[in-house]
């Protein structure tokens, strides 16, 4: 039986088994994110892994304990990085991608509240034992979103050798290293509105690193970097669509021509409803496993995509949250919310493998719509809107 | 890669891998169901056989065709049983098994429409080339219930060799005998009242045969039946409870005093959702791979428990469709309807293995209710009545 133990503290370390059915498949397609991640602990693997792991005891988690404050940092003290005053590795990738979160999550938590001029976040600190905690924050019932979540997370985790291994063959075959620590920090959001013309956004950006397994200090450390935005509108608005992709292109272009038709289809790929043959929503920007170019490049570009979450987002909804709509547009918005939620508990692997490993249910179903509707057979007329964003969903199209 | 061949007949063999992660292990605490099976064709297996299958082609299935006319039977024209007229085998069980749940079919989607006084169902037949078919029946947006499915289906299938010699290890072990054909057939139904106070019902039997492999003709055919019939209320009546178990009881008493607690538990351990601790609803009876009985005896047996589908419900149903509530009760209804969409998406194995092989998808989430909801995370007042609810999902309770 393969374990994950979650922290590499030794009393405090609690042993999570994977459960049957997991299995992680570092594919091109698709990846295992950190999406609702606040508060279930979810490993992330190192890039160019392909590991299959089946096991079959029941899953456990280290129990997070509530905090009544926001921590300055989450990374653990014995990381050299933990302490602004000792300036020594306050520097570090670590340390600046968990800061750049924590200010995404302020950022757009407070131009919600701003555009929503009713409801506001609630918020639950969480840290563990052993190291990590984050930071959820729900806003519900509000005047424009009906459900919005905003999470970042950090999770030390030991990783199983054998996914190492696979990786990074050892020059010695014959020994089996150890446990293999590794650090997973990350922002996850899906903002639900209310009116149908407004669209849904989730946003997800996430850094991975791992340490050498102990007992092979020479063996080299990992990283990568992982994450997109996309966008589930009900309707579609070709100059929303337009702007939106528009922005991703242009936080993609400042670093690389290649990035936005690669994660764009990466994007149409990956958030792709098998069964019903259609994408989710419209698409954005999708990436994981980056870490073939510079890492100070990858942490711009993950910070630069963060940022345009505001936006790329917030001026669509000012335009759609006060249009008037009819019964006939709200049930086909719940219609394309009863497919979100499709995706996110068949597909999604960061939902799936959150449910199967025990981490705290309400904040990896936090993505799921208020309210969702499944009608028998719905066929949307030849030529109407909701066919336009239909046959959109079915074949995804070049909006720029 | 192991495959499945939809029909054994030759030129209109259609062939669908199984997919990735798909894995059948027929445990005592679940199984494989023909639930929801309607048009999507859903292969069982083999009493005893465990199985666990990996192979990563996409899935395919052999199209449906439609049909203007329910023909007499399903039963292919090769089974010796198909004709009245012969009087041959029409007795076989094959075809009194399908002749029950047809008449099921019409009685419980009478009562559904007499009780109704609104919705009518529409019904959708169809039949695949190589043998089988089936009627699908849906209410939507009734007086009484939101969503209504009663579906029948046959099917003809080929299993793959391996599944069945990990049953029966032949006697020369060194001949790989052909495919195996099967025959299934059930009725599957889930119904979904408006009332919040009116609960939701799910039934579902069903039978399985395998012939012996093509070139081994000595080997046993094997035969297997499974089903069970429980509800799902958002508050607790304890009469209607009382009522409904009871009368699962008397079904079962009448053939073993071991089958009511024996099924009983099994429907508690089969509908757990377990990332959240609780059961989908209060139970009622659920059962699989029954085969140690007389075979006679097991058909009576499952056209009786079919046979109080409508006094178990019915009456229920009566007493609740006209009781006043709030947006309070309906919000609560509508919480643990999402309860209802994760079991179905994430553990039932009929669902997620149909989704898997590209049955049809209507036909597959006709279990879905028409409306879910799902808030963050909401705590029930302790004490309340929807406390009282959830307390019973957690901790099953013996309510006879």
């Amino acid at each position: 039986m393969l374990m994950l133990t979650l922290t590499a503290s030794s009393s405090s370390a609690a042993v999570f088994p994977l459960s049957s059915y997991f299995s992680i498949s570092r594919s091109s397609s698709s990846s295992l994110n950190l999406a609702n991640l606040s508060r279930s602990s979810k490993p992330t693997y190192p890039s160019a892994v392909s590991l299959k792991v089946l096991a079959s005891s029941s899953p456990m988690i280290e129990k997070e304990t509530p905090e009544t404050q926001r921590p300055k940092t989450f990374l653990r003290e014995t990381d050299d990085n933990h302490s602004q005053n000792s300036n020594s590795n306050s520097n570090s990738v670590r340390a600046r991608f968990e800061k750049m979160i924590r200010e995404v999550q302020d950022s757009v938590c407070s131009s919600i509240e701003a555009v929503d001029q009713g409801g506001k976040f609630n918020e639950d600190v969480w840290s563990r034992p052993g190291g990590g905690g984050g930071i959820s924050r729900v806003l519900q019932d509000g005047a424009v979103w009906e459900k919005a979540g905003v999470n970042v997370s950090v999770v030390y985790g030991v990783m199983p050798p054998e996914a190492y291994r696979a990786a990074n063959p050892l020059q010695n075959g014959n020994t089996m290293p150890g446990p293999v620590p590794f650090f997973a920090a990350g922002i996850s959001s899906v903002l639900h509105p209310k009116n149908p013309f407004a669209p849904t956004l989730h946003f997800n950006y996430r850094y991975f690193e791992t340490d050498a397994p102990k007992d092979a200090p020479g063996a080299p450390r990992q990283w990568w970097f992982g994450g997109g935005t996309d966008f589930t509108p009900a309707y579609i608005f070709e100059e929303d669509v337009m702007h939106f992709h528009s922005i991703q292109k242009r936080a993609c272009d400042k670093f690389d021509a290649s990035f936005y038709p690669r994660f764009k289809k990466w994007c149409d790929d990956y958030f792709y409803i098998k069964h019903r043959g259609e994408r989710r929503g419209l698409g954005g920007i999708f990436f994981d496993d980056l870490n073939d170019y510079d890492q100070e490049m990858l942490l711009s570009f993950a910070t630069e995509c963060a940022n345009t979450v505001i936006p790329a987002y917030i001026p669509i909804i000012e335009k759609r949250k006060d249009m008037p709509f009819t019964d006939r547009h709200k049930a086909w918005q719940q219609l394309r919310r009863g497919r979100y939620v499709e995706f996110n508990l068949v597909y999604d692997r960061g939902t799936t493998f959150g449910l199967k490993t025990g981490g705290r249910i309400e904040s990896i179903l936090v993505s799921l719509p208020l309210t969702a509707r499944w009608e028998y057979d719905h066929q949307p007329e030849e030529g109407s809107e909701e066919w336009k964003l239909l046959d959109a969903c079915i074949n995804p199209k070049e909006w720029i």
